[in-house]
């Protein structure tokens, strides 16, 4: 019997990305299998994109409350175990709550709710509960952020003594400035939103990633947010003084109208005896600073890095984690291939590739094994 | 009827890399489901693995002939249609020629073969057959790769006039200044390796970058390898010196015993109206070069992408594609904790992450509203 | 007759660095001749000093007032036409005003006074004279940050919309922790360095910074400073929220507990059409940011720059301007030589290398000719 | 009396960028004095040079052979000690040899001569004189070049095994594919410039710098220029495959056709126990490459750093040598001002900033003492 962890999913049909990437994220350890969901509100674009995405179809559901009522008709070991929510942000809420009152574990996207006051509803519902629940605060997964939690809670850095936080984006720009676009996007519409746009959004991602990697907690703030126009209900940019456990300082800096920034997350922790620094654009570097040392500058899947964070490394140094996706799109190309459907020459390499390359040995050994003269290949 | 494309495994069980690899990339565009393989010679290692990593186990078989075997009894809308090839080199070539001649389309992990003749018997094979073959040069699956082969092709730089990569390792550098060491490491040994370890293993992937993003072809060499000690039979360093077509001069550089480096492999080619220059390390980046312009930096998912760039990128601009493993260490941290296994807290954000969140939010409002004050959390 | 202007020069005597640093700035362009000062308050060192560094002798005077009194006598046109001020802060007032108030020109060090007060008298006084004051915020001189002053200024970036400047340091750190050390510095003291320590040391650099590069002003802020200790009198870190010109937004962040920090001052400006950064530590990139279009590295000395940033640069695109003390350090090994004084012949490159240089063109040139083949040097 | 080295000239006048790099680096540290020579052919533009540059007149020459004559006729103790020559390369030679027949000690701009011959008869030269002799290969002059000798020399990396230096340019790119512009450019023309252009003009520094932080010989070489048209007869591209002492292989890359490329000159050498590499453009970074540590990135003026790096380092870690031409630009600035000649704003900053400055400070005081809150400027 496979014993693969069963997984429902709510939402992230159609063109949604953070569908593709909770899927490919739940394959990648081998440890999922999804058996099931509630795709999309419409019921043709639900089963379309589940016939298309080649999962079985037979526990795709109407909508949600089907789902809860029809998994738990079958028997606990064919049930699913975990449930993943990627709807809407008002959505999490009702259904995360109703997915714990009924013993399904839950993996949810953030924000996890809309307010503070449901988040503490929801946080005594899994009290009563057994299951296991998590938010995801995606960037916690990088390799290079689990060696710098160890690294600060192992003493490397010692007490920590300042805090900084950049999360900027650009892309509220062009809205920001058009009267029309920012009175009809559901991101600057509290109604939908919540109260906050940029810190809901992207300062919570700097928060918990402070607290994630100092195991410390801030304790107080102090915000200073631009929401730009007057007719404008939402904050679109934001800058946060901190106050941590044992009155460390800091700051919180978020922007979406850091014109030109694209995912510009950044997080600076000074400690007495060095810093460490991360960038998320280029994650795979963590740097260490000391008095008097070499900027040190560590990377993933080396002997020097955690346990914690060697967990989260599958390939050897060197190579970037992004190379998944690079071969993914050459099997995304053999596919096209396979299925008759048009391609281009450079979507995957093909036999005559591989027949130059044996040849490029050969002619490249002849020629050096022959005094270092021109060879023919 | 579930229309994924049925993909069979040969190696790749165990701890392998390749395997992980293969198995992810499969799954990244919802285009393949893997229905068996034989994953291990012993039959133990082969069906433990694929319980392990939750796979059915009615088509696991007890070898490759069984497998062409029985596969072949089943009718042709089971039957795999695709082999990806991922055991050692030697056997690449006799697997990919008995699935050529029965049928399958194949995957196969590089070298293609182990000597230039293999390749051309199988290139004949392959000619007989209506079948796809891809060989995994993964590197050219890069977004900004693909990019520089339609920039180059669409003349933005101008003729190509000179071509330089560089693929640089240092692994192998504390084998083979160990006489027993490099006496019994099988890359170092012809009868297992072929006639080179460098330029087979690291040389021919900057080979057939050069030709991939160029369309040139490399017609001409002249090459000084480095085999370091005289009781070693294989290359673990070599320049090579190359001519493509129209007379383009470029060279070749690969080595092993650069000692330090990870897997630091780039291209750089310059044409008469510009240069283009990428690095595997840090592969979201593609730097195109013009005479008194600034130094463009183009990146993934940008409307100023060609198609074939656009069409392997899944995520919004700034998220490198390395995202989707650290969504997958959450994953991989909830699977623990609902497998009831011992598991860290920094292997996933749980709720009391998320009820922090949804506070500091609220706090951050009311810190401003209140006219920039300090707000307890 | 020599028509460079005459400069006298106030403290930087010994090893001070300011003093080299001052020396070297006012050679670059030939249009300054040091003829006097007061290098130091203790005769000897003061005329040990200027025999060192081989200064006529005849104008350096035994004190400021002795300089003033003295130089008053000469004819205008031998008579210092400006002075540097390099001595300690609480000197640069009263040198300041008495210099300006006998009708010299000024350069000063920053801070220009240790109060405000101070600095508005000094004010009211160069209002009464004719002269040129210049404080030196040395930073502003880079030919990157012209560029980008010009380029905002030309609307380039569209309306500012968001600033944000950093100056991390840490070299306090090590004296913060050690209770002793932190009683005994000058730089913690009140009486010596006036009411801040980091906010004045280097605040005030990222406050003209950002002044300097947008052209608006500074109007209202709101600061977190932290001393630390208790017992710590002076400001080691800050960050401090600004509000602007146009009620724009925007962050100084200061720090001299930023532990392993060197010097690391870098400035962000983002408007409605596009964002500015640059970091000192690599002060000849600024980076272009847009909308959906690649990112741009503009360097120095390219026919796009201003022509405010182009007067600023010395040499051609790519040789950093510290080329200069490559070549200084040159000829400071062959004044060595010329000294007879003990050399490493790592220090300047001799006859033999001009040979071998030589013998490699030939010998290159020869192997080419010859088809490529190995050519004895 | 001045204990300065008398420094004399030949060539650098106008707007010589050689002549300025020649003076600044004389001045630097306080060694030389320039007491005359011959800057111009056409006695009107020497003269007038001189007067520009504020220099004295009395020992400026009509021409070398004059100039030797007068100088002979001075007391020793008056006489130029050096004399550095910076005329195009076909006269170093003549004007070297004499110099040295007379006594003078020598700083000869690159190349030596234009011919092996010559520097062979020049050599001879020399050894029979007492003289100091410095070819000026500028780039052996950075402080981290040095610390790169140093440590090999100290055997940091082990036996050196691999050697890799690139020097890539792109300037003559737009003159090479103009059959008008190439046959006028005395770069390329064998009568004035030599035998070779690329690597006479770049292959050298290359050779130099592998030679110098080895401590290595390059022995022998394998070389393919490249002519680009069939008309034109000097390289513009040259790749060598070099041999060193104790048979270590490398090569030396260099092209003047890397469209876009700069000055992108770089070296990278690798030992049995570690690799050093160094690029040209970041002069201050010097990356230590070990297996299994982490990247080590050393920087001009720690502790860390090898006396003979230290000796050519005048500043604190952070600061970017660079630095003095960014104060250079402000004494500039108040030369202007001082001149009434006219002047932008943005050249220097005044008593208004400075003002501003100190009252910036007082503000963010006074905002924190106040329990952070908005504080008027």
């Amino acid at each position: 019997m496979n014993n693969k962890i069963r997984l429902g999913i709510l939402g992230g049909g159609g063109d949604s990305l953070i569908g593709v990437l909770h899927r490919v994220a739940s394959s990648m350890y081998d440890q999922f299998q999804i058996v099931g969901g509630v795709f999309n509100p419409i019921w043709e674009d639900n089963i379309g994109f589940v016939e298309k995405i080649g999962l079985p179809t037979n526990r795709v559901y109407i909508d949600f409350d089907t789902l809860i009522e029809e998994e738990l008709k079958l028997p606990e070991e064919e049930r699913m175990q975990v449930v993943s929510i990627l709807t809407p942000n008002f959505l999490h809420f009702p259904m995360a709550k109703k997915l714990l009152e009924n013993g399904f574990n839950v993996i949810c996207e953030k924000p996890m709710t809309t307010s503070y006051e449901e988040a503490k509803i929801l946080e005594s519902t899994l009290q009563k509960s057994n299951a296991v629940f998590a938010v995801t605060y995606t960037y916690t997964g990088y390799p290079m952020i689990r060696q710098m939690r160890e690294m600060i809670a192992n003493g490397d850095i010692g007490r920590v003594q300042k805090i900084d936080a950049q999360y900027y984006q650009g892309w509220i720009n062009p809205i920001i400035h058009d009267s029309e676009k920012r009175a009809n996007t559901w991101r600057l519409d509290p109604e939908k939103g919540g109260i906050s746009c940029c810190i809901g959004d992207i300062g919570t991602h700097a928060f918990d990633m402070i607290e994630y990697v100092t195991q410390l907690q801030v304790n107080n703030v102090l915000a200073d947010l631009n929401y730009v126009y007057s007719d404008n209900k939402m904050d679109v940019d934001g800058t946060v003084l901190i106050r941590c456990t044992n009155d460390v300082k800091g700051v919180i800096r978020t922007s979406q109208i850091a014109t030109g920034e694209e995912n510009n997350f950044s997080v600076q922790i000074y400690g007495e005896k060095a810093g460490l620094k991360w960038e998320q654009e280029n994650p795979n570097y963590l740097y260490l600073l000391e008095d008097g040392e070499p900027l040190r500058v560590l990377k993933p899947g080396h002997v020097y890095n955690s346990e914690l964070s060697l967990g989260g490394t599958k390939l050897p140094p060197g190579h970037p984690e992004g190379i998944f996706d690079s071969m993914g799109n050459i099997y995304k190309g053999v596919a096209k291939a396979i299925r008759k459907e048009p391609y281009d020459h450079g979507e995957f390499p093909t036999m005559s590739d591989g027949v130059r390359g044996m040849r490029f040995i050969e002619k490249v050994v002849e020629s050096h094994a022959n005094g270092n003269i021109w060879t023919k290949i």
